[in-house]
């Protein structure tokens, strides 16, 4: 059997009791780690699960799927995926492959940021398609997010921003000397984030993601040390500081909100005053 | 410190390891049980948790919350919560009453069907608000949920039904005489969903969720008895029999698919030369 695991957000002791039976019996146990991390490293996986994980990068997810599956007709292989494992990245393409082989599978749930959201106390009825905010690079500044945010904006939806992670990325530099080495990891800042929906507002002037508009920076979600930071997107452009480490997300407030939303968030507003007035200016009875 | 702790969607072994440390040492244990419920009994979860849990009905956690808090600045309370403690119900005016009291609280997430549903293979990024489905009644059929179905419909976007749960609902007709009886649970099913779906789409006429629409039902999601369904509303109407036992889920597809969705779907429709006609016709190529 085929079953893939989903390790929810933070750390070891996130995995479900279900899920860590599973693991503790398979033959293999892989780990997805390209699109997704946890927030601590694979060794402290392999001390609390007492047994070696196999790091299962994009090359083998995509190009070695058979190995992962091979035998999984007759004994249990574990893939383990950072959060859900039909959340934000789906693998659903595993799952046919192992559907077109005849092995059995299954899937443990966990939760997701998609859902896991919903602790910034905002309701995720009211929250329309999820989009994703890449690095811009000097030639490459990809602001299709801004159609998909614009549709969110027009129902007064708010939208929940994941943000990039970079792991395992080679170094065009060191390919161009004939070389692969790895860059440092990167991952996406609520400020970058922020910067970067701002820059896009003032090309496309749609009034979309303009830098008044309210948004909640979440960080390290699902863990102790979560936090979230309200404030406006010019705000939060300069909160480097206030978030702290990684991981973050960003949800863009739309119009149709609850007073409880208001209630919750105003909490953890930059600045109560700021905060006070832009709600009653731009979402205050909308709904 | 108030933990609110989400259980995941099927039995007991759903709770994450970090959540069940919690429940062993907290010093009281309160369940949630009104707006969602696990496919288990509350003894199950007490034999697994070696405790006692208490019941939270919606009079306790609507009006008593403070019974439920009493304390918790000083010990550890877990109030245990279906799914993940933000997600289709938020608990936010419990943690909000914390708050004033100044008292700590934190919460331990887990899977809901907001983001399990994915495991339909139906891309999460192409969903657009969630809705929720009541019970029509004679004298009360509320169909509210047409205007924000039709949102998302416009833009191409699946729709996540949730399906009402009737539990520990008093007898109108024992009031009548006095007493206080509640009725046996009631949970709305796959087939009763399509049907007042059709029923709303026959008055208002605004090609929003007609009989041909595709749709997947979706039953104990999250558990080893998972089952999808695809079919058109129509067949969906008459699919008693094939979706089993509660809880049911609906996903109303939206135009704006993607191949492996329709690889992933087409495996559990009810009729596939169906599938294949309509989802060439109103679906293929559209997104």
């Amino acid at each position: 059997m085929l079953y893939l695991i989903g390790l929810g957000l933070a750390d070891e002791k996130d995995i479900t009791v279900k899920g860590l039976e599973i693991v503790k019996r398979a033959s293999r146990v892989y780990l997805e780690a390209y699109t997704a991390i946890l927030l601590v490293e694979k060794s402290q996986l392999e001390s609390f699960y007492g047994r070696e994980v196999i790091i299962a990068d994009r090359e083998m997810v995509e190009s070695a799927s058979d190995d992962i599956l091979a035998n999984a007709d007759k004994e249990d292989v574990a893939f383990l995926v950072v959060g859900d494992p039909f959340g934000a990245t789906t693998h659903t393409d595993l799952v046919l492959r192992a559907r077109a082989l005849s092995i059995p599978h299954t899937s443990i749930p966990n939760a997701s940021i998609i859902s896991a959201i919903g602790a910034s106390g905002l309701q995720l009825y009211n929250f329309g398609q999820t989009i994703s905010m890449v690095f811009f690079t000097d030639s490459w500044r990809p602001s299709s997010f801004y159609a998909r945010l614009a549709e969110n904006v027009s129902l007064g939806l708010h939208t929940l921003v994941l943000l990039d992670i970079k792991v395992k990325e080679p170094s065009l530099e060191a390919m161009a000397r004939g070389k692969i080495v790895y860059e440092p990891p990167r991952f996406m800042t609520v400020a970058e984030c922020a910067r970067q929906m701002v820059e896009v507002e003032e090309e496309k002037k749609e009034g979309v993601c303009g830098e008044k508009k309210l948004a909640v920076g979440a960080a390290r979600v699902g863990s102790a040390e979560q936090k979230f930071v309200v404030g406006t997107l010019e705000q939060l452009c300069e909160a480097e500081e206030e978030m702290g480490p990684p991981l973050h997300s960003l949800v863009l407030l739309g119009w149709r909100t609850h007073d409880l939303e208001r209630d919750y968030l105003r909490e953890w507003a930059l600045d109560k005053d700021v905060f006070d007035e832009v709600w009653k200016r731009d979402y205050e009875g909308k709904g």
